[in-house]
């Protein structure tokens, strides 16, 4: 079985959520307890060693893992890893025990890989940041949720101004609320408040102020997936941070592993972003607080009932908004398609034929 | 007595709030139950002659009324009105009573000069919107509520959007959920729905999606304070839309009665933004819905406890990103000092010493 931290009960409940097979996760994939692009892969990867070792399907179970959330290209990737260890095991005359083994090790390898990436991705990152920035005194700006919770390690871009900070170097980490999910104000203030950061919580929408006040010296996030032009399709909200950024000439930069560069896709036309259902706008779903008259997991209404929303998962920058993207291989500035086809041709990961 | 729909309520529930004196008024305008840049100029005035009819004094309730919001300079305009009528009736010998008739007159008088503002600039703003859209089919965006709940009429950006709809050139309606008080989703929805508007909730972060996709044909706004510069001051969350809109050479049409320019200010960095506070960021209020264990208009947590919230209520957009201010005396474009001058100028509202 797998226990997860169900990330849709933080900060007030620290809940594990224990799936038993691979549909059970791919709910709680869906649902977004177990969210965040690297993550996903790790447990996309456990999930198909979970379906090995208990006898399911293992095909139907990494097909049904790969797809369960569209736009994120680490969790095909995690799946197809540990898939294709499962198979060659298979095919090399390993009984069901041995093969489900094999997957379960190509998960912990992944898993582990991801905790080293973390640490090399923060390293990069900081070095850029006391480049681009020699003053010192970061006030950086994130969005959504980027640190352990997402991660083997300590994630992508929260783990470069975690790194900041314990150089003494972080002077403020401005966290975007992150709707409609509140991905910032429940889990990035709760990683920072957890490693003692100076952090304060805006409405997204407030981000502009601080950059017309010339309170943002670099923008950080993450990506769930980068187009082999560099664009990067990243939690909705990424994208008008971009834009804010290139008005107010403030470096924008995006942290991830090289796993989340699909060669496949050829630009960010080409991403799929997955559309979310709109009560997830219509309504505010606070599930730790007992509300009278709505169901457990159910939403309290806002807007008028019928009201219809658009609510995209994600969001498209394109690669000349992005200032450099920073992998555990190194630092692609400016982001283009050669530096980033050199930079993943450098990746001592696994490549998956 | 003076009888507001709870703002705070909506669309949950019509309540009715009943202010007997000037201090209950000066609470229901801090706590935003009767909210929104015109609406509070008449509810001031309304509140000055409720102090002269009751027998309080004056002069305290006046400037207790001015000063219960910094930002929005309609509410000073309002109370200064009322209690300029008052204090003109007093030296002319008149007794109580007869002053506080003629502080309701001038009360009443902002009232029904508001709502032909409003046919005014919505036929200015149409005009405009034709003129720049000459497709017609426009889809437009706005942020917070500038409807009928804002207004002696049916409002300033909304009415434009009204009258568009009205005569069928409305293709839809974008609107902003307008975090942290979601003005959007509980007041502008309300208003859509009950006008039978073709209109879609959306999260403030996503509007990047809509301009990166060609979906906003334009943006109309209102104004809290306009600078004497053309500096516009409106709900935060309006200067990144501004941003955006520039980035993707959308129109940026800002509507709002000449009252809202304020020549004593003479540019942006002189608008006193008003902080709120971090309790509206990180907690959700959902006051038409019994929470178990949260006090009667408390809020539910969804930040860490002892996290720290930036809750600017406007933010500033400069003039050169405002394609142009639409008044009830015609249009400003491009937006300059000396245009916006000249129409205040050309204004018939009375003028207060």
């Amino acid at each position: 079985m797998l226990v997860l931290l169900d990330q849709t009960r933080l900060p007030g409940e620290e809940t594990e959520l224990v799936c038993t097979d691979a549909p059970a996760l791919v709910q709680a994939i869906r649902t977004l307890a177990v969210r965040g692009a690297p993550l996903l892969g790790i447990a996309g990867a456990y999930g198909v060693a979970l379906a090995a070792a208990r006898g399911f399907d293992v095909d139907e179970a990494a097909d049904a893992l790969a797809n369960a959330r569209p736009t994120a290209v680490n969790l095909a990737y995690g799946v197809r890893r540990a898939h294709a260890a499962y198979r060659d095991a298979v095919t090399a005359g390993a009984d069901a025990t041995d093969a489900a083994r094999v997957a379960l090790a190509a998960a912990r390898a992944l898993h582990q890989e991801d905790a080293e990436a973390s640490r090399r991705m923060a390293a990069h990152g900081l070095a850029l940041l006391d480049e681009l920035l020699p003053g010192g005194g970061h006030r950086v700006l994130t969005h959504c949720n980027t640190g352990a919770l997402v991660s083997g390690g300590e994630g992508t871009a929260f783990a470069v101004a975690l790194a900041a900070h314990r150089v003494g170097r972080l002077r403020r980490l401005w966290v975007d609320e992150t709707r409609p999910l509140l991905q910032g104000a429940r889990l990035t203030a709760y990683e920072a408040a957890r490693n003692g950061m100076a952090y304060t919580l805006l409405t997204d929408n407030a981000a502009g102020s601080l950059f017309a006040g010339g309170e943002v010296d670099a923008v950080l996030i993450g990506a769930d997936r980068i187009a082999a032009d560099g664009s990067v399709a990243n939690k909705v909200g990424s994208y008008p941070l971009a834009v804010l950024a290139r008005y107010h000439h403030v470096p924008f930069i995006v942290v991830a592993p090289v796993t989340t560069v699909d060669p496949e896709t050829p630009d960010g036309a080409s991403i799929e972003v997955e559309q979310r259902g709109g009560h997830e706008v219509t309504e505010v779903t606070v599930p730790f607080v007992p509300v009278t008259g709505v169901e457990a997991g159910g939403g309290i209404p806002v807007a008028p009932l019928g009201t219809q929303a658009y609510n995209p998962a994600f969001d498209v920058t394109p690669p000349e908004l992005v200032t450099a993207i920073v992998t555990e291989e190194g630092v692609v500035s400016p982001v283009t398609r050669e530096g980033l086809a050199e930079l993943c041709a450098r990746s001592r990961q696994v490549t998956i034929s």
